[in-house]
């Protein structure tokens, strides 16, 4: 009894999904202060120059700088005191040659000035008048109009996923709406006929579904919208109308199929009867996650994630989290740079296989350490005492204690 | 004019802020499955055995493992195929000596089995017969009653975060309601005199309120509630108002300060007004952020943040990120290690003092390339063109193009 399926290696599976994952066309506006995290469906520009008019970028005195030039601790340039500018509003003082203005960081340039004096580079004399001791050119420690941000210039591009500084940055030049994707809906189609929900007691055979809500708290975490549906029983029709539902519901559909071979078959002979090009990958040479199955009905993917709780949320990782991104708008998706760390226990592998191994991170001295966390059964957990996901590249076969490994974080 | 402050460095400066920073005392009790980034306030413990029957961990047949021993390709081992287990029901049937059952991944062991073959190691003579070409030991493939987790077992302790796996182990063991620490509230204080609202044109001098909304969502990205307040005008009288509102609102309290140093000066009287023990620190070795205020009331930290925008932002990273960890009772803070990288341009700064510069992350044949964007005059729009920080060191005069330095990312 061998392989019932031809397996792909995760990079050569995801291959034959991607030409199929297209970015999201329902947009939505929402008000720029709320938009953390959400992708901008817009390019936008800059309605106006920033500043709009020139600012102080120190506190300190406006001046004409020609007054200054020349001034030495020893030979100081003499300043009158003319006024010092408001916050907030427009600047009252006009300087005249030799004339000086206190000005306030932010403050709106005098008329007549072209240049601040730092305070600290300033002595005062009386209360009209002060030493310059050192000169400044014409526009130092002055922001110019348009200089942050001149009217119309690119601002953030469509696709950026909107962080705490692009927020900012629209509100600083008045975007206070924005333009963008709905967020994708993700729904979670648990089966099994040993499932009860997690509030029932199980019988003796049954246990709670679990994977439905992981899975749903991956998705939210990816900024998807997740639909946990009801359990479905180990049945063709029951499965293919709820499958049905659900892919009409959602933007991709994730089926936590059952474990055994009999019920993974079903999963995939539903998806091929929900639409084409149906199943795409039956099988990927990865463990946990070999029995993954990659799908698109429509233009629309479609899942099927083993049973086993760590290996549906190993195989979601893979697989269901960069689609959620594809089609979430964004053009990056948030950097997740894996940590170098220096395994403490020999990983066993099989080359032409990627291992995802939960490993627990400790720093000492500096340095990052993994330790294998191994559970019999690969369940959950394995994963909750964990801090990431040690990866045993294909083409290897195992790893050993010492050697330096890639950890992604949870 | 010298400087208005003693500064210390940044380690000095949290290390007078820490004894002041206790957990919450606030609890609510959530819904499991919506608790995703929530901190525990209790220790959980299974309340059940995890499973709670013998079950399958392969698809194969259930079997008396003493009719394997000495089984071989060339010799199997004949037994009897006596019924299937069927999915989520108690197992109905019995083996005696030279039995075997079929079983799924996830079934209950039929009674009197004590081991399971894999289907990979039988071979089908007939419709009631199989050939077992691998002995099994006692107890392999099964997973035993109580082996993920035993009735008692200590779970996820008090102060974790509630990832998707702790998620789906807290409903596998049927606790379907959490107890967590409430969200930690944040109140925003923008305060200068040439604010106005991101909706209202700015007219000479004015420029947007920004701060305050890039300031919350940096709150709400750790997991806070903020509350932005209205704009207060530098007045002494308006900002202790609305700061002992904001007091008696929130857990923290962040006053976004002017840049100058008359209204830093009043932030900090305004602070030591509001009760003990009032500032703590005025003035961190720290560019940008010099100006930073740490001030502790009562049980509540009270920040006094500089008035740039990127300032405003870094300090809070440094300083009040940690300070709402502390508060919300997580005992781990998000694991955000700092990725090492190869500065591209030289990096200027001063012995005794830590800098921040904003850089773009590039990668290159497996290597990280930080690429600073300096910007004239620190505001957002360096940000967000930026990554991540870059760090350079407090004894470090600054460092040079090739050298490594560590990159926070955002």
């Amino acid at each position: 009894m061998a392989d019932l399926f031809t397996v792909l290696t995760p990079r050569e599976a995801w291959c034959k999904l991607e030409p199929h994952l297209h970015p999201m066309d329902r947009l939505e506006a929402v008000a720029t202060a709320e938009a953390l995290g959400r992708v901008l469906a817009e390019d936008t520009r800059a309605p106006v120059d920033l500043p709009h008019f020139a600012r102080s970028a120190m506190d300190g005195c406006a001046v004409r700088a020609e007054d200054t030039h020349g001034a030495t601790e020893g030979l100081p340039a003499y300043l009158r005191i003319v006024g010092e500018i408001v916050m907030g509003k427009p600047a009252a003082v006009k300087l005249s040659p030799g004339e000086a203005a206190l000005i306030h960081t932010g403050g709106m340039l005098a008329v007549g000035a072209d240049a601040v004096v730092m305070v600290e580079n300033t002595r005062s004399v009386d209360a009209s008048m002060i030493e310059v001791v050192r000169p400044v050119a014409k526009g130092e420690n002055v922001i110019q109009i348009g200089e942050d941000m001149a009217k119309g210039d690119a601002l953030l591009p469509r696709g950026s996923t909107l962080r705490p500084q692009d927020i900012g940055s629209l509100l600083s030049l008045g975007i206070t709406k924005v333009s963008v994707f709905q967020k994708v809906r993700v729904a979670l189609i648990p089966t099994g006929d040993e499932l009860v929900p997690p509030e029932t007691e199980p019988g003796p055979g049954q246990i709670r579904n679990t994977n439905a809500f992981a899975l749903a708290a991956l998705a939210a975490k990816a900024g998807a919208f997740p639909i946990v549906m009801d359990i479905v029983r180990d049945n063709y029709e029951s499965l293919k109308a709820t499958a049905r539902e659900a892919w009409e519901l959602a933007d991709v559909v994730v089926v936590s199929a059952g474990s055994s071979v009999s019920t993974r078959d079903m999963t995939a002979r539903v998806i091929d009867s929900l639409g084409k090009p149906g199943v795409l990958v039956h099988g990927v040479s990865l463990r946990p996650g070999k029995p993954t199955i990659l799908a698109a009905v429509g233009r629309k993917p479609v899942f099927g994630l083993p049973g086993n709780p760590a290996s549906a949320m190993i195989t979601f990782g893979i697989f269901v989290t960069p689609a959620i991104y594809r089609l979430s708008g964004c053009h990056q998706p948030p950097q997740r740079f894996a940590v170098k760390a220096i395994l403490t226990r020999n990983i066993p592998s099989a080359t032409g296989r990627e291992d995802y191994v939960p490993v627990k991170i400790d720093e000492k001295n500096g340095e990052l350490f993994a330790d294998p966390v191994f559970g019999k059964s690969n369940l959950l957990f394995a994963m909750i005492r964990a801090d990431g996901l040690a990866k045993v590249p294909l083409d290897k076969v195992g790893m050993v204690a010492g050697e330096p490994v890639e950890v992604t974080l949870f």
